[in-house]
This record gives structure tokens, sequence and C-alpha cells, in this order.
């Protein structure tokens, strides 16, 4: 995977509605752990849904890869962590989730997002520059 | 059970997803397939979402009651039935669950909705003009 | 609403999946809102899923009431409590869903479960001693 | 991707509970979609959930890409096409998901199951004989 520009870790509990009859975490469950991970980046960022829907663009999801590792069973606790890989075109960011106790990895993933702005429809292939100028002060206040 | 004015059915089959842990249809769930029936008795109506939308009145529900009888297994189908059982004031409809092939009712519910402008926000506590409307013109086509 | 005999909170925030083309939390969702509050009781009377399994026992939902008074937005900080309202026959409780900053309630609701013998399937209309005797243990420890 | 080996459809609505707050699909719900395809392609097969639990094995899914080319709204009829892939080792499964009315291509997916036995939980490498046969069988009577 890309080299991760800046982690933010998200922790909850695997709920009795995500479970299936085969008492694991349904897969398609995953994508809302990778939200509540997605989530923490932007807000870090301080670029979240309001600030994005202020700035005028959407990011919808282009694309999105999930590889199943371990299950996830009810009523454990794990850690959604979400990296930022890339951002000066469209946004990538990395996810792993692994149990909290004992750290064994359970998922990794991968987001793609795009620009759009939200009055023309069209797509953006530089990331908007109050996006980037967001990311650039994050970066500056935590140098690597 | 107030009686139904008109009597809307939708059928549909219990997906893997819906099903948790104790292999039956997790109890949340059920409230996706009172949308179903809504759905299908308010386009029979002429007043879908879009038709709603345009009319310028968000509907939402107010009250819930389902009371559960018999559990929804994966694979099985079902057919739900919508009934208007209250229109002028606020919307109450009746809704039925049962299996498709032997006829056992699994679920009875009810949900309540209330007109509010979309404009001001204001509640109705008399449902608009052109809903009413609507559901007159359908009761003269269907008459009982 | 009957006096609630033990009352347990848990805070959580609305996501961005939850929420609706409307704007607010689409209100089938809120059924998980109450299932997280329903576990935070169960685990503090000691009568987790875990422990309700171990005892031979299903408590499926039978009943559900849930009154919608103000809607619920993205990334609002809400608070459910979870309200042991009867326990010696069904389990009966009761759920309060408000702002958590300023403390306007946004919803109500009652659920009743009913103890299932998981091996003959038969329903119990005494509640189980296991779970009476784990009731009576923390009122004990918290005279009101 | 690769080429089919076999094909089957899927046609659904998308409902209100699966739109988020900017009027489209939420991307999480496709994993659902993409369900229903595996489901409809399993059955034809004759190896739904029902026969796999019979014959020992469970398939989670270890990998799973998609690409999201167009959004989906409320209402929208649409098609879900899915592709047999691969089975002698791991069950590769492709998916188009397209708009019913006008054709245009709104998602593409791939997953990867894996057997594992259900009773000692490992992994299968090559895929269980009783499934193959299965394959095979429906490959004779429907010959490209």
């Amino acid at each position: 995977m890309k080299k991760s520009i800046y982690t933010v870790a998200h922790d909850f509990r695997i709920e009795f509605y995500d479970v299936d009859s085969m008492q694991v975490a349904w897969h398609g469950n995953y994508v809302k752990y990778l939200e509540l991970g997605r989530c923490a980046l932007l807000d870090e960022i301080g670029y979240g849904y309001a600030a994005m829907s202020e700035s005028g663009y959407l990011w919808p999801i282009v694309d999105m890869k999930i590889k199943y590792i371990q299950p996830l069973r009810f009523g454990q606790n794990v850690r959604v962590e979400a990296s930022l890989l890339e951002y000066e075109n469209r946004l990538r960011i990395g996810f792993e989730i692994y149990d909290k106790a004992g750290g064994e990895l359970a998922t990794t993933a991968v987001t793609t997002q795009m620009a759009v702005d939200a009055r023309t429809g069209e797509s953006q292939f530089v990331a908007p520059k109050c996006f980037i100028d967001r990311v650039s002060a994050l970066l500056e206040e935590n140098p690597s």
C-alpha cells in the first residue's frame, strides 16, 4: 500500500444488527466501518461533510476495494485506522480494521473519491484549492 | 384495527443481509418492509415521494407500532399489505406481513404520518387538499 | 410511561449512512439506536447476548412502539436512555433519545420481549429465574 | 474483466431507505445489490445458502472491488448481472449494475469467495467437489 501521509483512528464495537447468520459481521457492513474512519479523518482535516458542502463540492466514492482477512464478531471492540494516501488530484484513503485488544488485522481497504462541482456536476481532475489548503495546513502543524 | 379504506399488496423475499445471528430477520429490518408497502400504497394514490415533494409537503413518520407474531427466515417469500386507515388529518397506514405460501400472519403494524409544510416547517393538522383530492379520486374509481 | 426500575445511558453520533434524502435520520434506523440502549442495559444486568444464550433462552422482541418527536441530523451527538419497566414476566424497556447538548427530547419508545426456551421453542410467560436473579442482584446493589 | 462462464440477471428498484442526503444510493448499499445478484447466480447453480450449508462449507467473501460509474437514484429500476468468472479454486463473480430502461452502466464489481470447511475452519484452496459438480452440470445443460 502507498505510504500514509496522515493517519486517524476511530474505535467502535461490532453491534448485534451487523452480525449475520454465520455469527460474523456481514461483509457489506464494513463499508459503514470505513465511513467512520473516513469521517474521523476528514473532520481532522477540517473538511467534514458540512465544510465539504459549503465548499461547493461533492466527493463521491468512485472506487472501493476491501480485503477481508479475519471475521469480526458481535461485541468485539475494534479500531479502524484511516490513512490519507493521495489528495492532490483524487482523494485516496487507506483503511485497516483490527481487533483492539489483540491487534490482529481483520481488514484492509482503499477508497477513492473525486471532487465534483456541486453546481455544474463536473468532475474535477485536480482537487479544489480549499481542500488542498486544509490538508497542507494540517501537515504543517503535524510534521512527520 | 380500524377498517381499511384501500389496501395494496407488495411481495418480496427475506434476504441474507436482513437475517441476524438467531437465523431470523432482525426486528429492525421490518421497518424496510413497511416502507415497501407504504411506497406501493402511495404510488397507487398517485402521491409517491416525487409527487409528495412537488406538492410542497413532507410527511414524516410521527408514530410506529409493530407487533412481531412469527419470525421471518432467509429466503422466505412474504407479502406486505398496506391499508389506508385514515387520511383526512393524519395519514395512518396499517400493515400485515404474512408468508406468501401458507398465509400465516407474521407481523402487524401501524404508522402515522403528519404533513409538514416544506417551506415553513409547520405541521398541518388537516391533510393538504392535493392529497385528499387524490385519495378521493382513487376511492371513486374503486368503490368498495 | 411506567416508572423506570433502572436506567442506563449510551451516547452515540448520527452517522452519514443513517441520514435519508430529507437530511434527517431515516425513521427505521432508530431501531438500531434502541438496540444500543438495550445492549447497555442488558450488559449492566449481566445478561448480555452471550449470557442470554448460555442461559438457554432467546428473547425476541414481540412489540415495539416508537414516537418520533424531533428529527435527528447528521453529526448530532445524542444519548439514548434505556429504562427497565418490567422484568418479572415479559421484559419491557422504555427508551428516550435526546440531543446531548441541548437536552431536547427527540424520541420515546417501548419494546417488549418474551423469553423463549431455545431448545423447545416454548414461550415463557414468567421470566426465567436466572434473569430475575440478576435483576434482583443489580437492584440490591443500587437501591433507589 | 475475465470472460463470463455463466451470467444471471436480477431486477430491483432503488428504495427510499437506500438513498443518502446527496439524493443518491449510498455507496455501501451496493453490497446488498451484489448479494441479490450472487444469490440469483448461486440459486441457478443449485448451490444457494441452504445447499451450501448442507454441503459443510462456508464461503466467506475474501475480496471485493466496486467501481462506481453513475449514481443510482430513488425509484430507479435497475438490473444486476452476476457472472461466474472462476469456480475451480476460489469463487469469483463479476457484477454489472445498470439502468433497466436506458441501459447505462452504473457500477461494476468483482467479489472473491473461498470455501472454508465448516467443521474444521480450514480454508480450501481447491473448491469442494460438490460445488464443481453442480457448476459442471449447469454448464453442460447450457452449452455456450
